[in-house]
């Protein structure tokens, strides 16, 4: 993975370069963080020709470790303002890096946005006029290219609303089999990919010779040790069997599930639309439902579903927990079918469903549709497919929604919706939100694995904790591996080093890993405040601070200016 | 005028204080930038509860001075996510004047925010329900508040757009016959006034007995001299003559009218559209059409105009350039009276007709409806009123309506739409766009006048003429006094220091008056800083920079590094 693919889309030029020293020594996450602040203007406009697309392999995407080969998707995000990476599982993220690529990165864009499709193999790179997709959803765009270039291809799309360059657009992509969608959901960059007049990238790795790692044998040895620990670990069973679904009870009884537009933290139709209750749904219809799929190929944990619907017939695959709490509960929908279906919609209209559901819900706190009206729900994000006035300002994302709408409550921070987990009674993801270069972003430091731990409802600890919990989200992003396979790090945290030094022939201790975590938080905040995300931008909106969020009645009561140094922390030595 | 009064807009408590020493020697403007910055949190929700709207009296706005009386409206404004003030004439000005006030505070926020008028007289200031006016035009607000409290009083009122919170919502008060309407129109304060449940204020000066100012008689001499200056200068004359549409001509002239969504800087319909015409309409049709009408009380100029359409009856009062800049030609509609019925139905509903000149343009390149549709334009407006989901797009303003509406060329800065000045042949203006504490507003430094001395198109000297404008912009929106007096201090310039010295008992020079403009801009900037409005913000729009502006093919081409120095130029001592 020594290549760097450059495509100017406004030129169609595309030419290809090899990685200095430097940004081999990047991936992923960190390959676009350093990219962002090094070579772009953090002042461009997202939708404008300064801000680029980036496709970023992991640093272990090629190895055999679980989990490795999930993609990074970067650029300035239209949402946030700020440096964005959102990434996604599925079958791409191994063929690009099958195919040596470090990064593909889409630069400039045209006038007039085309519908063309970006072409990657072997030896070859092309952007093809692809007319018959334009306006197409997810689903329509990536069956008919695995069908014209082959199953064995991996392929990223956008749905309608990122050809609409709406803030909320998403990634999608497919799992081997391309039964399951995965998205890059998080910062609208299916509206940058957009801009571009791309419509989708295809990675064909038919013929490709993968690099040899430094040291196969101890590689292999390395990814088996990380297997064994998370095979061993009681959290894997429970995330293959229910999925990220799981979580749903717990959040319920720690009152952090929004409802009713995060009014509430409990939700009286939880069960209804809990993992257990979908594990068992799954298994009774029959049919097409499935549990305990990988979404990347060779990944042990395997935690996600096709959940189908009574006939057994495909409604959405995979449901997952933030689907769960955004388009359910925080709607006050407590049909785990209609959320399913809410779920496949923003999927298939290329929306991000955290963004979607927060935005249904203050379009229902606005009275556009009551609390718990599915139908109308469906109907709003069929509305973001079809482009109507009131399905742009939906796809626009909850900020958008809320000010158009003329409701005050939104919830979200700096620009982003926030996720399943109310930050007044889960106040270390609070933090996280607040001041983590990603805005409102469960997967850059969640807190809720350290409940336990550190009071989730006290002041005490919540920046230090947000800061260790950051710091591991931009290694594992930079790996290219999933959240999930922490456990194997707590147990053995020179793990993480030994896997990249087989790998590459480095001689990297511990203590490097988390430096370039570290580096990799300090680029993208550095790069935020030169793109004018600054510390106005770092808290929880306003209610919270003033709610009470029942049933404990917390409000968000972390100091501001605690807040404010978190990057001053001295750290213990290790972070997992 | 030393004594503020402030109004919780939650509780209903209503409290009156006296000015400090230090509010004392604020006005208007000024008095606007030290509130915010020493009492509020710059990084609050502009439409949340920490956002306080204020309007404030001009220093000298219980004076004889011609167009003294100016009101400032002020806050946190929703479009620019900075400090805003936006003066307005009529009546309201000295009648606050006249009752002593110094400013009126409406603070905090209901969480559910009703209709309500604050009424304020001679020892009396009450908040009564009015429900009988939600929703109601801003005209159908007036006229009644006028009928129930007497033709004596001054009234400030939002439109429906502002009662929705749509963050183009402006303030709108009459002159003292009722006739015209004019209006606080930047920055979106009118829905800083709706989200605090206030629909309108009423002053009334019955039996207030105004202070008695320093040396009365001093004072009347430096207001003749002033209008003396005024009444010489021929400049003077053609405003009276044909009001602020005079300089229509010039600005195609010079390639910088908005034309078709900014791409072109002359319009093929100008003279359609031009002061010449307006006035020769105005006379031959006669009825209701009046021209040289004063809009505060004893001004000289005089420049408003009554419009009435062929059979004589009233279209809009006062029709003004800026409407026909961004309603007309940048929509490429060159028929005046549709412009008229435009501009009407935007104060009607209560938007700003920069803004919504603005985002139609944007909405007919996005294809919603044909560039010179001005029935389609006026359905929009209508559709504002209405509270449709494309009528609340449009009403957000120029830059939800581009982002929505998928548009990259969006004629903004710091979130506000760009005037009728397009930036790239008169540079000066756009480095006051680009770098003042206000955002894209033309009152804030305007180039134009000095077009003869600076080539509009070049680069030399813009930054340096942005800032004497910027300063001289301050002074007179602290004096609460029209840009039009300024060949008086131009001729004068320590009869400003005069006219404050005579009123208050003052010993300022020339030099105090100059160091009260900077401190004003210095304090908006140290707000906005706060306020997490910071230099990414700070230039003209990508496609400016990029997009050669027709007939003379400039681009906006004055260097970021020069303009972010721009508070650190030693000025000259005149810098009127």
């Amino acid at each position: 993975m020594n290549t760097i693919l450059t495509v100017n889309t406004r030129t169609g030029d595309i030419r290809t370069s090899t990685c200095t020293e430097e940004e081999l020594a990047w991936g992923g996450r960190s390959f676009i963080a350093h990219h962002l602040l090094g070579k772009t203007d953090p002042a461009c406009d997202p939708l404008g020709r300064g801000n680029p697309l980036i496709i970023a392999s992991g640093l272990l995407a090629d190895t055999p470790v679980s989990t490795a080969g999930r993609l990074s998707i970067g650029g300035k995000s239209p949402l946030t303002g700020g440096a964005k990476e959102a990434n996604v599982g599925g079958a791409a993220g191994r063929k690009m890096a099958r195919l040596g690529m470090k990064a593909v990165i889409l630069e400039d864009a045209p006038d007039d946005p085309r519908c063309r499709v970006l072409v990657i193999g072997k030896d070859r790179a092309e952007l093809l006029d692809a007319p018959e997709l334009a306006g197409q959803n997810t689903r329509a765009t990536l069956s008919p290219l695995r069908e014209r270039f082959g199953e064995q291809v991996g392929a990223l799309c956008i749905g309608p609303a990122g050809e609409m360059r709406l803030t909320a657009a998403i990634l999608a992509t497919t799992d081997d089999t391309g039964v399951q969608l995965r998205v890059a959901g998080r910062g609208g960059l299916g509206a940058v990919m957009g801009s571009k007049g791309v419509k989708a990238v295809v990675f064909d790795d038919t013929g490709a010779r993968p690099e040899e790692p430094f040291d196969r044998k101890a590689l292999s040895a390395a990814a088996r040790d990380l297997g064994a620990i998370l095979k061993a670990d009681p959290k894997t069973d429970n995330r293959h069997n229910l999925g990220t679904p799981a979580v749903l009870m717990l959040c319920n009884a720690l009152g952090i599930l929004p409802t009713r537009n995060f009014r509430e933290g409990r939700f009286e139709h939880a069960e209804a639309i809990s993992g257990e209750m979908i594990a068992e749904l799954i298994d009774k219809r029959g049919g097409e439902g499935r549990r305990g799929l990988p979404c990347v190929q060779g990944c042990t944990i395997a935690c996600s579903n096709v959940f189908a619907d009574p006939s057994g017939k495909t409604t959405v695959a995979s449901l997952q927990y933030e689907n769960l709490g955004l388009l359910g509960s925080n709607c006050c929908i407590g049909d785990v079918d209609a959320v399913a279906e809410l779920n496949d919609l923003s999927n298939q209209v290329g929306i991000d469903s955290i963004e979607a559901g927060a935005a249904i819900g203050v379009a229902m706190e606005a009275g556009v549709l009551a609390f718990g009206d599915a139908e109308g729900a469906k109907d709003l994000l069929r509305q973001v497919g079809a482009g109507t006035p009131m399905g742009r300002i939906i796809g626009s994302g909850v900020v958008t929604t809320g000010r158009v709408l003329g409701v005050r409550r939104i919830p979200a921070i700096k620009g982003q919706a926030i996720p399943a987990y109310d930050p007044r009674s889960l106040k270390g993801i609070g933090v996280t939100y607040a001041m983590g270069p990603m805005g409102a972003d469960h997967t850059a430091g969640n807190a809720l694995e350290t409940a336990k731990t550190v009071d989730p409802q006290g002041r005490t600890g919540q920046v230090e904790t947000s800061l260790r919990l950051q710091i591991r989200g931009a290694i594992l992003d930079s790996l290219g591996v999933c959240l999930f396979i922490r456990p194997a790090f707590v147990k053995d945290p020179p793990l993480s080093a030994r896997l990249l030094n087989t790998r590459y022939g480095w001689q990297w201790t511990y203590r490097d890993v988390r430096a370039m975590g570290l580096e990799c938080l300090r680029a993208e905040q550095e790069y935020n405040t030169r793109a004018g995300v600054t510390e106005a931008m770092c808290d929880v909106p306003e209610f919270m601070r003033r709610e009470p969020l029942p049933p404990h009645n917390t409000v968000f009561d972390v100091d501001r200016e605690e807040m404010r140094h978190i990057w001053e922390i001295k750290l213990p030595e290790d972070i997992f």
